[in-house]
């Protein structure tokens, strides 16, 4: 036999407590990626509050850009500052900050290596709001890397008649992006001609959108919280045939995840429009935890709320992981 | 301890004197640019008469391109000639003078170094006019560089059904002109099928382009002088329940310059179509001032009136800003 | 004035506590570089156990090629195995572990993102070993950004007649590095035909050695304790008339710190060959430390001891630099 | 916990039979790679007489270029044909066939798939014999996928004063070749002014020889059977004062397989000079599998033997293998 | 007759007073550049002190490089600091501060635009010295506009057997540079094998390096002062012949100045060697003057004065130049 010894497992110090065994398996589903874009996965998963655990709470803000600044920061006019949501986001501990280019431009010197980034770059604003919608590309993988970004975050919109087109710029952009050591975080809308208001958050199109970015590649996958609703008839008989429960938000949540390659990709979910009840949004997060889900990305839910509220309610959602 | 000595503070010539702290202030909202970039907004800051207020009157001669030449210079025909303008920012003590390619090409290398150069490297025509426009880029980084300019211009029109393409096409550009220490003008214009034709100047909307623009990258960037007018509904909501104050052209131009990064941002605004009065046009230099607006750029209403008119005009509007 | 908002200083988690006020002043000596760099610069800085106190103890691991397997690791056979270095700069919380390609590649994966990587991008061995010496370029950057590093190595020889083509590989390399947001740490290795055996160690060159890495842009130095020993007879007027203190190893190591920019470049001291007492190097470290030196690269003296020693040995010498 | 599901162990085929657990446990040591180069790895594992074992027996044509076709063939004229070596590959059970461009061009096509083949990238004639040698690149890796290879091979002159010019030009190649899934595989063989003629095959000599092949990054290294001599005088400290055996061929074999990452690259060795008596090479295997060698590389010693004979040869040198 | 009109002379405001028919008229001796070119020539013309005399006085700070920290830097402690030379430029008001990399982004970003920066692009240490020698390229033409300087500076050394080799890298950056709209300033410096010591700064091999480096494309030369010493035979003959007057310092920066296009191209003279007193310096400032010199570049007689010293006597040598 070759002469190959074990190394035996040395104490570590506090800071390999973050690295922790479900670390360790979360990063075992990503075995085809290199090194740098397994140890950029793994920076989101041992910085914040959440450090170790596997489970995930991002502050997104693309809000601006998405919605206008008078929609998204008027309720808490912290907000127009950049500066603002590195700190929030670093009081809170939360696992990342995503945004998109000028956002992180105008922060992310002052932050350098304080927090993991992720950078929006594709983005779509409603002043031109197409049926059938698509992003326009925004920053690039260089730009992700200059700026010490661990993942660029891409938003595909299935469903509509231009899903092919962002289809192929994703995958442009996920093969430089790994080539690098980024990781790659898709947020996956459904949206388009093609679908109902409701099935844009119906369980079969949810699952389905997830399921599409995963095959895209995505390390990470963000969704919106399924509802019960069927969208296609085709797929209603499928659930219908298999009697997958489907009836409560921990029953989706599961669903999405095990559509997700059984679990072994990253998914976690937003907390959609603004809620005024902190309540409501944590036991979204119960039920996330409770399906198995790996946790929520939270940005109007957070940055509207004035800063003390907002770290605990932050704090509070981290909580609920960690249990 | 490490041995690092402070450098105590020299004495300054006069120089420096333009080089003041809140050039330096401003300088540090750009902190993830190279020292290439910063220096050459830094040029823009400290040429002029505004040398140092961090404020900007900047000459822009692109009308020749985007409505033809009678339009544009036959109120006052000096204007065909590509010298007069470049005579005329100077005479009147402009921070920088702004033109396409052939306007530059013709006079830049008479007065190289003279005064700080925006090379506009898209631009539209009105031979063709769509409903949903997008301007020709027309000059390239590399000419800015060997034309001797300070910064690039780009026009995006939020609100085109085109507006992806020209953000994308922006991106590439800006990427570009960063590496190369260069800085990145934006003129964002709402045009297209999805506004009415208030809703160009709509309150809500011009404080939305220039956030995107922002969001872009863009290191300055030239709005038009917002309306009352909200045009976009859900904006409305928002503007309602946060109170935003909007009745006053100095809360207007406050909140446009808090939507680009709440004043991390050079936002300066165009004076619109021309004017007969001159002092319609102090009175919107008065208003930008006080709602801390960092300038105007005016086209139209300076090269269209007779020289001594113009330069008394200019200066006039620099001493407004200067106070 | 412009609607600036200060955003006041939030209370910050136990991560934060990495992210000192010392951290923060050495990253603003490298304001020129892009955030990337400054986040890999800050990560360097952030871990182990001298995370935030902006001292440095650094295991590297060429000495396989540089001096050949035997000579390397027959002291303590574990060393053959590339896992345990990884292992032994966890256990002991080093700041970061640099090796080439080849030991980088064995074991990235596996920890990836769990200790900061140097990947050492030219490599020397002494089966062929010339007067002038020059290493050859063993990896590239985009190899150091696949396999997740924050920094390349290169190894430059002033002295050697090989010199000018050493900083040129490295002009190339640490400008395509920077670009990508990486940082370049020079190994600054006095030898060659013009040098004798005591001036490779020399106080004069050492100290020009080191002020050569720093004006080639590295960002972190490492260079070799000095003696007291003066090798160039133009440089010996220079510290007799100025009557440079040099005779105490804390003077020595002062006087290169302030070779390298007054102490804004980050020098770290390599401990030479193998030394059995334990305590000769404690001294050491305790004259780097009261010379404002940064801290120590402990290879041979490291891994050649007993794991459970060597364990024992570093955190005893980090001990001495977070005093 | 997220909903990761067990796979259950489906029975397999007869194929996976060489899928084994011995393979699996080789591939692990490759955990940066892509699994493109995994994949070609394994083949190499799986195919053959030897599949499955993780040892090796390959066979190498390239003398017909580095000594002549006369002084390679003329001992047995079926050589001349490059079809023959495909065959005898092939009828033997070797893992694969190793040559330069114009003979894997030969016959390729007839075998396409047949076979993992070794396509080597670089090739020395002695028509200009140098004191310091240096191959020349004869092959791309894009020749080596147009070709149906698994790998390149790729040969450096470690003691060369070259040494520096091939190690770059294998650093190229071998970024290139992974980065399109391909395997590396390094002939490491010592030689130039720097060395005596003994200390080609000097212990020490070869120990480090395959250390430099490892940290340059090879997957498979192939160098020559050691001797008892040791060459360099700062390594004979070392080997006396660790007691390092290397009395016996299968000590010196164990030492070359713990001198390349403890045994954690595959190391094969070469059977060097033709030897008339069979029974000398099977001593040598057994030397080999003895020390925990991987297996040899076996060129002039089988197809300068007779068809018949060499079939058998080969194949009774594989029973050794594995026992 | 084409509709040309003449745009009269506007009033110019104080800014314009440095933009003056001196600077125009040496900016009309580059009419092959592009206005980038120009530009950058203009700002070196318009800045400090002898802002719009045509007259340059230049920071050069290569000399740690070149000879070392401590023979640099030890007179006058404070210039170990990077930060110290920027200051001592802008606060003596030179035209220019010229430096090698690692001293330009140490303090670039904080100075932005404050003073025109010269990048030195290849250096030379005293480590290994040769007789033939030759600088290494140590920076590029893409680092000098990313670090926002006006020029790249060029060591070539006429009479090194190496003269061909950088005769050729100054090709293809001058040639680059140029395309970027950068200034090429190159250090003339005669040395060699083929040059006595004393031919060195001999009259006719300083007119003949100023006139080399003048066809190798520089806008601005830098050279030594001149000694009556002639080297070449041949070259004694024309000076006889020719009677050329060479006996005073005025007359033998004449034949440089003229030697040089005559006196088309900015020729600066260097200080040379650290001299204690001042006038002499002052004598030989006037005696450029007087032949038509364009300036000095002086540095260790800046920098290793006591910095209000230094002041002091900077401002007193742009005093005679603006006489």
């Amino acid at each position: 036999m070759a002469a190959v010894t074990a190394v035996p497992e040395l104490e570590r110090k506090e800071d390999s407590s973050r690295y922790t065994d479900r670390v360790r398996e979360i990063l075992s589903w990503y075995e085809s990626d290199n090194p740098g874009t397994k140890a950029n996965i793994a920076r989101l998963m041992t910085h914040g509050r959440l450090a170790g655990t596997g489970k995930f709470v991002i502050l997104p803000v693309d809000q601006g850009f998405e919605h206008g600044p008078a929609r998204s920061f008027a309720a808490n006019p912290a907000g127009y500052n950049p500066n603002y949501h590195f700190e929030l986001a670093l009081a809170s501990g939360c696992n990342a900050y995503a945004a998109p280019l000028g956002f992180i431009e105008a922060a992310a010197a002052r932050h350098a290596g304080e927090i993991p980034l992720i950078l929006k770059v594709n983005n779509h604003d409603v002043l031109h709001d197409e049926k059938d919608p698509i992003s326009a590309q925004t920053s690039s993988v260089h730009d992700a890397l200059r700026l010490g970004c661990v993942a660029i975050g891409f938003t595909i919109y299935p469903g509509s008649a231009m899903a092919r087109e962002m289809y192929q710029q994703l995958r442009v952009l996920a093969e430089e992006a790994k080539s690098y050591g980024l990781a790659v975080v898709v947020w996956s809308y459904p949206r388009g001609s093609s679908l109902s208001k409701d099935g844009e958050t119906a369980i079969d199109v949810v699952a389905y959108a997830a399921h599409i970015a995963a095959e895209l590649g995505a390390h990470i996958i963000k969704v919106k919280l399924p509802s019960e609703h069927i969208e296609q008839a085709e797929a209603q008989k499928a659930y219908t045939k298999a009697a997958i429960p489907i009836s409560t938000l921990p029953d989706r949540v599961r669903h999405v995840v095990q559509s997700t390659f059984d679990g072994r990709r990253i998914v976690i979910f937003s907390g959609g429009a603004k809620k005024d009840e902190d309540e409501a949004i944590y036991e979204e997060a119960r039920a996330i935890r409770a399906g198995g889900g790996f946790g929520s990305i939270i940005g109007r839910n957070s940055f509207q709320r004035p800063r003390e509220h907002a770290v605990r309610f932050l704090q509070k959602i981290m909580e609920i992981y960690a249990e």
